[in-house]
């Protein structure tokens, strides 16, 4: 409804019907605003969200890239490290204590960011020195900088409990700066990002 | 323009010029609305979207642990298998009635949640067998549990048609309720799903 | 508030209390739009962004078929191809004028669609080129037409300036059409988008 179709009285008056119909008006308006208040849209926050489900190099590169990227854009970040992704935010191996089965994992497995492997082209840890080395000559930040810079931006870095457990890994193992949680973790922070990534 | 600088009449009229004022602040907010009604954002639902491309155990695992916990928490959640993703919803192999490349394929991947392998450390096969009594032990539902789960919660499970015809895949190979789709249905759910991943 | 329970004068007089509710009304609907416009939703459109990290035939294939799908359904799209994801987007390997490093690269790393290796059951290249038979025979669009397509439909594509210095992959290797760009592009793309992926 346009304004020049409405019928106003051009008198200091106001008709009971003009009334009631700009009443009506406004009680839709009202009907229509908390309908989109109550939209699930609502919930969205300028947010990104990660699962970090791989402990290769370059995957971890690319997660943190984009999460140091995001943050300086103004974006809140928050990262969920499970299963591989363990193995980025491990700064040492513990043995102490442990069972067999964890003791076999904490071997195989890498603890930090200088030992992880590239997903691809690797050659038994050749490729990822390479990459290393191309990163430090191209001046691109390195993956124990990145880490260090999604901190100081205030990037959320949650641990997977899950995970921790099945592969046996120790609070003194990790990196500082963590919280622990599980899946409804990672959905509560998804719910409200306006981008989500499984890397 | 806040309600102290509007010059009302303090009387028990209304002068015509203030309700020409109040019409066209209406005819204003009823476009906005309008607007905001149409926005791509309202298309959101509580949902979660996930491509499930890996046929890898571990990814799997991730995969069906944040979908079961997302329709925990009362989110709609749609799953479309492709490609390696169709061995997660196999539950046995059929080679009557295949040629040969079919036949192959069948022979070489794996059917169903307790053949899959791991995407790292599988060491053929010991891995992901180490995995399923890791968790086992530890109590945490396994895979074919949480398939199970899934279609317990209503989670929407649709296999990829292209996928499973290039991969010969039938149906009779396939687990129960299962959907069959293209990219079509899997972009359908996503562009009204709040979180979208591809595993 | 329901229309009923509005006191109206039944005359053709509007009282200066009511006046006085009415605009205040107005004026709350104002602000919770105002509010609303504001909200990080609102810069949703209807698109998809995707970073296309992995450099596999098999990946790159759905990375294309999720793109045209979106597209050919209305949607603006944006790929940012990133480390083995350059491979994707390469027409041939130039060797002239590169250091030694980057020469081991240009040979080891793929150039263009027909050279991808698959993620599983590669066989050395058989598995590969198993696939884009299935994909003749089953009259399945191949990899570089679904480049073209995306080209075609308007998919905007771009290049990891870093992963492209890293890598030292040269303009001339790479087929026409594309951007450069940063992660700030991806995030950009992303932050507006309804569906993001990493693949």
């Amino acid at each position: 409804m346009t304004i020049e179709s409405i019928p106003t009285t051009h008198t200091n008056e106001f008709a009971s019907s003009d009334v009631q119909t700009l009443l009506e008006r406004i009680d839709t308006l009202e009907q229509r605003i908390a309908q989109l208040e109550s939209a699930p849209a609502q919930d969205l926050e300028n947010m990104l969200s990660m699962v970090v489900f791989s402990g290769d190099m370059d995957r971890a590169i690319a997660a943190f890239i984009i999460a140091t990227g995001a943050a300086a854009m103004g974006m809140d970040v928050s990262m969920f490290f499970t299963f591989w992704g363990l193995s980025v935010v491990k700064k040492q191996k513990v043995y102490d204590g442990k069972n067999m089965v964890e003791k076999a994992f904490t071997a195989m497995l890498p603890a930090g960011t200088q030992t992880l492997a590239l997903s691809q082209m690797n050659f038994f840890g050749a490729g990822a020195a390479i990459m290393r080395k191309l990163m430090k000559d191209h001046e691109v930040t390195s993956l124990s900088e990145l880490v260090e810079l999604a901190r100081e931006l205030g990037v959320r870095m949650v641990v997977c409990d899950m995970s921790r457990e099945l592969l046996g890994v120790r609070d003194d193992e990790l990196i500082d700066g963590l919280e622990m949680g599980g899946v409804a973790t990672f959905m509560g922070d998804a719910a409200r990002s306006k981008v989500s990534l499984f890397i």
